[in-house]
């Protein structure tokens, strides 16, 4: 089994955009976003809503860059967290273009980036805008509990971004590109604890990364940092020791995680950052505005997801975790 | 804005697979699917279990079909209506092949079809498994009321499908080829009766077959059919009403829709059929069989979905469709 590729085309990373909610923008990441919203409800009248308003900004933040209309945008590859992807569902509508849905959970920036790349890189579409979502107050109420009810977080809780994160790929244009991708398999441990996210995709990370380096041909060491999705504090910690007992890996200081970082400790998460909305800003804000600097020069982004949905835990199933992996080169 | 287009190699539909619940089992199509399970819980413990077993047993005919093994399966591209695509991301873990997700509501076996022919004919793997599924019990009491309230349902209300449909795509092999296809925009025309989905989604159907004709450059009596989703008695009829107004497109007798179909006018379903397995079966049933027999020769299968959620519909949102065709040739 195959599951590495490099595009015959390689997709120009032509424009990008970050928006963050007010905690994530007091975050360590802060200086590195877009746009800070001041309130989470950003004037809408529900969450869910605002949350789209989070998705069309940093999509317009994107295709600005870019120099595109939304009138030259080929294709939309999204896909969020909320029931039947609704941010993603109502903001195609408003961007008026060819849309792919996906669902990948909190691995749908890299799933979007994979999306883009076969459009873009099989030689079928000039452009794409890949992107996703996710918002604190529609996530914890959809999967978790009423924000009402103030319940108590445990200590392996992550805390869910409030943010977007938007890419263009393009076929041509200035900008580093995406060199090769791995699309991941489903990989279920057994651990069946929805306050426990991390602990439930780390294995999947685990055989996406190992699959990585075994077929691209390159080592760790190729990349100047490799950033998994959200696994948090706890997620980080399992990868590395999963990667060093059943794949002889080490990554040493290469290996970070967009949720392990993206909150400072003294911001309460428990365990870090977690949602679509992730591993897309830190993407789209901190890693591609760190490549425009100089100060990286080839990244490699592992979202990761955990599919499972309320109905799948009464049913008492574990949760099944999959990890996408997109390098981009200067 | 360009929407359709042609891949380079063109995927050989090397495997298809149906497999279809007791009441899809007596409809009109019954003598064409591969499996009719004569439970509709196929003896699990829960509706949402049987969806995951109707699931894995198409992919089982495709790949049989195809001549793999679950081994030799390049990538798995899937969706279907249930939050967080559980029957999918379930059976992603059991195939062990690695797993793209994907949320287009009904139109999601168009969709798959589409994410495989990037993959396949982009140049990148070697074969792709398309595959979705949709369950009357699983998906009313989702979107709808509990089974157990007996509701009465509207007279435009359709019945959704049980069952699932599953297509190999691959580099190399016999069969009939996928040529073109076309990627759908969200269009919403301000309905907001979830219990009248044909008539949100037919603007869709029409977009996408109005861009279809117009760029592909073949015009529609080139098809021997053409198969909307699942748009049911009404939405068939105000398919055919804005084709003719806004597009002065008449498709007569060529025009279909799997939904209007797959069941008999006895089996009093009120609109027809809907759910991402009515298309799924009626493609990898009765429309690949009737061109494996020679009957068909060159199909447009133009798969529609609505994009909404129930937190959506009570929110106050209308409900926006999608409709992405593809086009399949012996």
């Amino acid at each position: 089994m195959k599951q590495t590729y490099a595009p015959a085309i390689l997709p120009v990373v032509a424009g990008y955009g970050s928006v963050a909610g007010p905690k994530e923008g007091k975050g360590r990441f802060a200086k590195y976003f877009d746009v800070i919203m001041s309130d989470d409800s950003v004037g809408q009248p529900s969450y869910e809503k605002a949350e789209g308003m989070l998705y069309l900004t940093a999509a317009q933040q994107a295709l600005g860059r870019a120099g595109l209309t939304p009138e030259q945008l080929c294709c939309m590859a999204g896909g969020d967290l909320l029931n039947q992807i609704i941010s993603s569902g109502y903001s195609a509508r408003e961007m008026g273009a060819p849309f792919l849905g996906l669902y990948g959970a909190c691995s749908t920036m890299a799933e979007s980036l994979i999306a883009g790349t076969l459009l873009v890189g099989g030689g079928f579409t000039d452009n794409v805008l890949c992107v996703t979502s996710s918002h604190f107050s529609t996530a914890e109420r959809q999967f978790r509990m009423p924000l009402e009810m103030g319940g108590q977080r445990p200590p392996t809780a992550q805390w869910t971004v409030t943010g977007s994160g938007a890419t263009v790929l393009a076929k041509a244009g200035s900008g580093p590109h995406v060199t090769r991708f791995t699309i991941g398999r489903v990989v279920d441990y057994g651990v069946s604890d929805a306050n426990n996210m991390g602990a439930a995709m780390a294995p999947a990370a685990a055989d996406t990364l190992a699959a990585h380096f075994r077929e691209s041909g390159v080592t760790p060491d190729y990349y100047d940092c490799i950033y998994t999705g959200d696994l948090g504090h706890l997620g980080l910690h399992l990868l590395r020791d999963i990667l060093r007992a059943d794949y002889g890996l080490d990554l040493g200081d290469q290996l970070h995680d967009c949720g392990d970082e993206i909150f400072l400790p003294e911001q309460d998460t428990h365990c870090g950052g977690s949602g679509c909305g992730c591993a897309a800003v830190t993407f789209n804000g901190y890693l591609l505005k760190r490549m425009k600097y100089g100060e990286l020069r080839r990244i490699l982004l592992v979202a990761t997801g955990a599919l499972m949905s309320t109905t799948s835990s009464q049913q008492g199933e574990s949760i099944p975790g999959v990890a996408h992996a997109v390098a981009v080169e200067a």
